[in-house]
């Protein structure tokens, strides 16, 4: 059976500054997001980035962000619609020029941070992104977040003529409605690596997770966020496809 | 016979602040040079003047620069060749991006500024230039200043399999080796118009001009370098165009 | 009798775009709102506004913003009070620190735009940027908005130990809960300098304006806002000083 | 006898990255050089680390630099003297401004990076430089390099009216001319405890060092530069510690 792809965070350090272990997760993912300059990465990060994910062959996705370094693009910038459009254009061609240079294009665009989550909560916002992706290349799938009731974002996407991927997290728990519990909650994120396998396992299988109340949640899932920021998380990526791998062949 | 295109700084308005007068230059210009948000420009703007340029039949050449808002890129800033080729990738790229949503495409490139003279000094700086826009598109010209020797310019371009656009300076005085009098220096810059069109001319017909010494100054120029900052600059645009019209026709 | 303050922003310029008719207006104002390199300017720009607020002994207020240049500080930024507390400390820091190569200082601090409005909705940012202030120089006196029922913010104020200066417009409608009437709808802005200098001279005198819906609304206004963007508001600055000045010796 | 005094960087974090191990180096050294947002750092990180500072009674100075975050300080920006002066009243400033929240206050200068460099080798910057810190206060020290011939540095120090503390680097091989040796050549950096431990004690004593060519070096080193990235090299600064306390007794 076909299984969501792997997605993963990919290309955040900065300048002298590095974060996340990219080499080390880059062989267990599908796509790699990669940052823009907006919230974090340079050209010459970008480029490095770029490389690795051409060398892994591992499709390259444009992660773009409000323009935010500090604040690492998870604050909300009160920008109109058409600011989004444009500053999604830049960094989605920013990052495709890179590629230009290492023999790869930029396959799916997913905004980062603040901005996809104020994408998920306001449909102007999410018209605009989408029609950034429709100007830019309307082959591009747009990551958004897999929630109980699909349906108005498919709508919308349909009306855009955009692709849509729908994205959920094996490493986090949900609410009935399909939104992710806070980070503030207890039992929010799951560390036990059998947690977030079988959570995965679920996912692919499109059986129902158990959400925070108890109740059962049927999520869509077209890719899994997984993270590479540090050796307990990669070995979390490790784990899934190795179970995904046994699922691709059953 | 055929007269060297008018390209024109563009798009140097930055957030709230303006500057140029974009929409009374355009109609004059072959070839707007637009800033993409390092030295000046914003997504916004780079949007508004690329529209603009493609409304009015203009070709577009990204006018890519160090990182320095604050200076204009007229500050050089001590980045290593590999440095200046992923910042012009990201920054042609992020200009192509913006123009893929109004129906044009970048045409040249033509650097802004210190990067612009830097690369006319170091050898290392131009191929780092070159590998760019090999990379992103060998068939965009460069635009590099012209002078009374351009060989090795020219060798150099042949090697990276770059096209070159020499540009000239139909306001601004020379001096013997083709380079410009510095702007410190009494008469480094025309105002009179009459002046300017006549240098203009000149330079169209190939015919030699008068060096800041007397001696004969030939330059081979694809390109003129205009300007839209004022009224005065505009209207001689205005009669360079009006003078192109009668040798184009002769 | 006592006149209110008029304050004006100032050296909003930035790098090479120029912002504002700062030289005009200044003769006119009591007090100078300079930015602070996080909405606007940068420390060149601070320095010679700086001096040019010293040489005609006007007061100089630090006009802290949202780190957003494109957005000139009028986007809000989802900052955690504590970020706000930091940031103002840096720039009125900073601003202070110019002042003392021209022989100036601080002499209080206006939030400028988004943050503006954010800190008169929330309480908890409010209490970060008096903190800033108490920490910095209790004795600086904080700007904020006059609004029909002050007493909350005073008494915030009070408990903070920080100074109140509270402003009002004389070019802006208020609606009755003494708020601005949004510039969205018309007559939202007065243009007429009769009509401005009336409202001035109503403020001053501590007279009810006549509010939207037609109400009569008192505020209790420290300092006017005037305006130096261009010829028309500099008109009606002069206008209210010269009203002021018959006002003061009356 | 006395000893050097011990500074090194800190507050090199930005946002969401870290660098430096600055609260396991803090209890060894006497003077922390604390990054101004220009290089690295922000507002928030610059407090954190002033309260670290301040909390081990350690002197805090200022590190101000080029405006670079991408390139960390290291990429010389050609900025005029006024421009220096300038930016460095601006950054002193605002980490002063900082400073008044956690009880501390700004004691020294040490420019960063490119800055530090260019100064040392154009003294009209290094008057920009002397000019800011004069006008800021006069009793702050500023540190320059340590060379074979402080003469002329001494000397244009006394004529603009400020302090120097000349230092040194006990982690660096040096050449006849006083100048560090370029990490690009090998014995650049020394990386053995031992021969860190008796360079440095070697310039409290005030010893010659034995230069790159053989020759003897004599410096005059008011602190010495230690640093606080990695395990190895708090070692060094703990070892250092430990000989001077020594020295100290002795």
């Amino acid at each position: 059976m076909p299984v969501p792809l792997l997605n993963c965070d990919m290309g955040e350090s900065f300048g002298n500054w590095t974060m996340g272990l990219d080499e080390e997760v880059m062989p267990y993912v599908d796509c790699a997001n990669i940052a823009c300059g907006f919230h974090a990465s340079d050209p010459d990060i970008m480029r490095r980035t770029v490389a690795l994910a051409v060398a892994s062959g591992v499709r390259i996705g444009a992660h773009p962000a409000y323009p935010d370094l500090q604040g690492f693009g998870r604050r909300s910038l009160a920008c109109s619609p058409e600011e989004v459009e444009a500053m999604l254009l830049y960094q989605i061609g920013a990052l495709d020029g890179i590629c230009r240079a290492e023999g790869g294009r930029v396959a799916y665009v997913k905004p980062h941070g603040a901005l996809y989550n104020d994408m998920a909560r306001d449909p102007e916002l999410l018209r605009g992104v989408m029609r950034a992706i429709r100007a830019y290349d309307p082959a591009l799938p747009l990551l958004a977040m897999a929630t109980a009731d699909p349906a108005p974002t498919r709508a919308l996407a349909e009306e855009m003529g955009v692709t849509l991927w729908f994205e959920a997290f094996a490493d986090r728990a949900y609410d009935a409605g399909g939104h992710l519990v806070s980070r503030r909650r207890p039992g929010a994120v799951h560390h036990d690596p059998d947690v977030i396998v079988a959570q995965a396992v679920t996912l692919a299988r499109g059986e129902p997770l158990i959400a925070e109340d108890g109740s059962q949640l049927r999520l869509s899932a077209d890719t899994l966020c997984v993270h590479g920021d540090n050796a307990e998380s990669i070995a979390a990526v490790r784990a899934i496809r190795e179970a995904f791998r046994t699922l691709e062949t059953a």
